[in-house]
Parts: C-alpha cells; structure tokens; sequence
C-alpha cells in the first residue's frame, strides 16, 4: 500500500480503498474539507471531511433512488425543497419530472456546489433550469422561514457528525413535517444498516410521531459503506407503497437504476434489518 | 496504511481492505493459498488466493441467497448436490430442510474442509449430519458419473478464474443440466454485476439452450467485489418465479437474510443491469 490510495475508512478496522490517479482539489471551506480526486475505476470522486459522497461511477443509484420514489408516489409534486444536494445530482433527478414547477435548493456551503460544477458537469446540468432555486444557508432556518409550502422535501444529507448531526433529530423531523403541505411526503438518506442499524432504528422512531406512514428502503451503493444504503421516506398520505407509483416516467429509458419493479423490491428487508429495527 | 491491513483488489485500482488484528493460517494446498485472519469488524476473514470467500459477519447472506430460493421452489428437494462449498456453509443451509434427504459435497480441495472446520465452526455444524456425504474430488468427473441423480445442484464455486475458470463454460453446464432429475434446479454464483456483468451477460447466454427458466437474482454482500452480489437459478420446471416458493419454512426466524420478501425482491434488477444483460 502506497502513499497514493485513499481508504475510506468505515470504522478503523475497514473501509473502501481508491488508488489516487490525480488529486484534483482540496479545500478546507468554512464548513468542511472538500477533496476531489480522479480514480480509474470509479472516476472522479467527492470526498467531505475524508468520507466519500460520490463518484462518477455510481452516484446514479443515490440521486436515482434519493428522488423518484418520493416524486413518482406523490400526486402532485408542484413544490420540491432539496435540504442539502449541493452536488446537483438529485436537482438533476427531481428536475427530469415535469409535474415539477419549482425547486429550491438550500445547501449551507456555497463551495460544495461551486466545487460540483467545475469538476462534476455530469452532476450540475440542472441547475440552471429556470424551476431551480439555490439558496446557500442552514437549512434549520430556511425550513423555519418556509412552512407549508412543499409537496416533497428530499433530505440529501451527509453522515450524522458535526454540524449534519442536527439533521438526524426530532427536532428537524418536526420542521420537515412543518415544511409541507397537506399531503406532503418527505425522504431522508439514512445511511447504512449493515453498519449503522442503530441510527436507521432511532429515525424511524423520531419519524413516526410526525408521519401517517414512514418506510425505509434499500439499493446497492458500491461505494457506500457496506454497499447496502437506506432511505427513508415519510408520507402524510398513509401508506403510499399500497398505492404505488402513480405514474410511468416517460423517461424511464434514460434511468439507470430505478425501474417500477427495483420501486416495489427496494421496501423489502433482510430479515436481520427487520430484527434490528424492531427491537 | 501500515503492513498489518490486508487489501482485496476488486481490481488494481479499487478494493476492501481489513486490518488484520492476528494472522491465524496460511497455507499453500495443491489448489491454492488458503489464509484465514482475524478483523475487528467481520470475525474470520477466510481468503483463496488473496480473494475473500467469507466472513463471520457477513457469510449468511451468501449461504441463504445461493441455497433456499432453490431448495423453496423445488417440489421435492430430496438429493442435493453441491459442487464446490468446502467451508460447509451451504451444506448448513441446505440441512436445515427436512425435506432434503440426501446432501453430496463435491469439493476439490481437501484442505478447504479442514481449515473451515478448525477456523469456521459456525459453518461447519452440518457436515456430520447424517444426510450429508463429501468427496474431494474434481467436480467434472464426478458429474459424469452421477448423471439425473439429483433434485438441485448448487455450484458454490470461486472466481472464475484459474481451476474454477471451467465452472463457467458450456461444457460444464452441460453436465450439470445431464446430473438433474427431471424436474431438477441448479444454481451458480454468478459474480458482481456491478463490476463483471460480461461474466453474468456469458453465463445467461451459456445456460439458456440447457434450461426452460434461467433468471439472475441479486443479495447485499459487503465483503464481496461492489457489495452487489448475484446468483442465477436455472430451472427444468418452466418459469419458477411465476409458480413462487412452495413452502414456507418452518425456520424462517432463524435466518438473518432470506424472507419470502425479499426471494421476490431479488429478481428485481436495476436498469444498467437490464440493458447490460439485453445487449
């Protein structure tokens, strides 16, 4: 092992190694440590304060499945608030949609997305499109300012340490509820249950006081810890599984992990996720 | 990174790597270098070639995923045929259905056996049951000599590559259509289809003339190349998905993965597989 690989490190024991084709960038913003380097099998990768949020190869699955389960089950997703996302991958996905009229942004570090866009076009197509709007501020605040005003709100979060610890509280669960209109849905990127079932339990349990229906699902993030990601996605409109998708996207073809039935398959659980969840 | 963390290359660029808190075996057998360590977050890493095959942690997933859609779907599993399996976690899950009267082991290595009996003893529980015999011998020549003897055949072989590179030909799957009775199922590990969907896309294309059914199915597999995992279920029996799993097993609270949910579930396959495998 040589100096050029980086290892994400899931706990001190393992983790994911890249070897480090080129460093592209690297820089310490008011809010973390942003790095970007080149890998020959993964392409460009975005690391935040050492942990790797993206890459080039794979981070179609995340902003996939982040945004059209929540999209494709709502009636009507007029309104879309995006807490977080500063990559512009899941503004590219809500923005596919033309159900769609509006879409804020509220990313708290202005470097993330300036960052996105100058080594990630892939990512930031979208956020020029006239129904985009980025704010760059807590997202605490904004959701205080901002009530009732959205359809869905898609919690694009980073890990639960340091300042995005709030983001996995009751507290911030209240505002998100707050944050919507009558039958609004919201989703939560809730990390890993192989490793972290314990912080996918304790969401869930601060989810349902504010929520008719609340559902974890599943999809394969290679680079990801342990590969196995979840989401979570909380309904004011009852069990919106039983009612499915509410309609085909007519862009279907250009997707390249969500189908209709990866939609249904995703809300099953390995049964020792379901043993943990239920303790 | 210090000399004590142990990486596998999912290719020269990328891979999992463990710190290897004490190095417990290492030997050259006549087949391969079989090593075991220990690390803090998956038990006993139990490594062929440098590949890992298994781990305390994570080794359910592969043994329930690659036996009980099978052995489930099949009317009348009595004899079980496994090719391959030395560690004796697949004759552990395959012992688990009173149905099953009869499980031959065909493992060529010998010294595998030995060393997941000394090392694994969590995965070695069923090879003194009585159902259960092992021949360490070429898989090849003993399937020329068991022909339409057996109810399902589970090739739980390694990587394709060197010895095993022959499980993975028109020749060998030949044999294995010609060991089935008539109603017979076989199943294979079939490599990550994140990383390796050309080996996938070759073995469909391979097993198709000598089955009516032939379908891939995923699994989260942490340990393994991507996390992403599959199998492919080869059928005599017409599409046996469709027909669904037969019985309900009685030890389903036993099992840490499988749950009649999630045998639909796997099925299910993400776009970029869909297309990788159409082409």
């Amino acid at each position: 092992m040589t100096d050029n690989w980086f290892i994400e490190k899931y706990t001190p024991y393992s983790g994911l190694g890249f070897s480090v084709r080129e460093r592209l960038h690297d820089q310490q913003s008011p809010f973390q440590r942003i790095e970007v380097f080149e890998n020959a099998d993964y392409g460009r990768v975005l690391t935040l304060d050492g942990c790797v949020m993206l890459t080039d190869r794979d981070e179609f699955v995340y902003h996939e499945m982040i945004t059209h389960p929540a999209i494709l089950t709502h009636p009507a997703p007029e309104n879309v608030l995006i807490v977080g996302g500063g990559d512009g991958g899941t503004v590219r996905e809500v923005c596919r949609h033309p159900e769609v009229k509006r879409v804020d942004l509220v990313e708290i570090d202005e470097a993330v997305i300036e960052v996105s866009r100058r080594f990630f076009p892939g990512l930031t197509t979208r956020l020029e499109d006239p129904r985009v709007t980025i704010r760059c501020m807590d997202g605490f605040e904004y959701m205080d300012a901002h009530q009732g005003a959205y359809d869905v709100i898609i919690v694009d979060s980073i890990d639960p340490v340091g300042e995005a610890a709030k983001l996995f509280t009751s507290s911030f669960y209240s505002k998100v509820h707050a944050g919507l209109r009558e039958n609004g849905t919201a989703v939560f990127q809730t990390e890993s249950p192989f490793f972290s079932s314990d912080v996918l339990a304790r969401v869930l349990r601060l989810l349902r006081p504010h929520f008719s229906f609340v559902q974890p699902y599943l999809a394969f993030i290679p680079t990801y810890p342990s590969g196995m990601w979840s989401f979570t996605i909380a309904s004011l409109r009852g069990n919106i599984m039983e009612q499915g998708l509410l309609r085909q996207p007519g862009f279907q073809g250009e997707m390249k992990y969500f189908t209709p039935e990866m939609f249904n398959s995703a809300f099953s659980l390995p049964n020792f996720i379901k043993t943990a969840l239920a303790d």
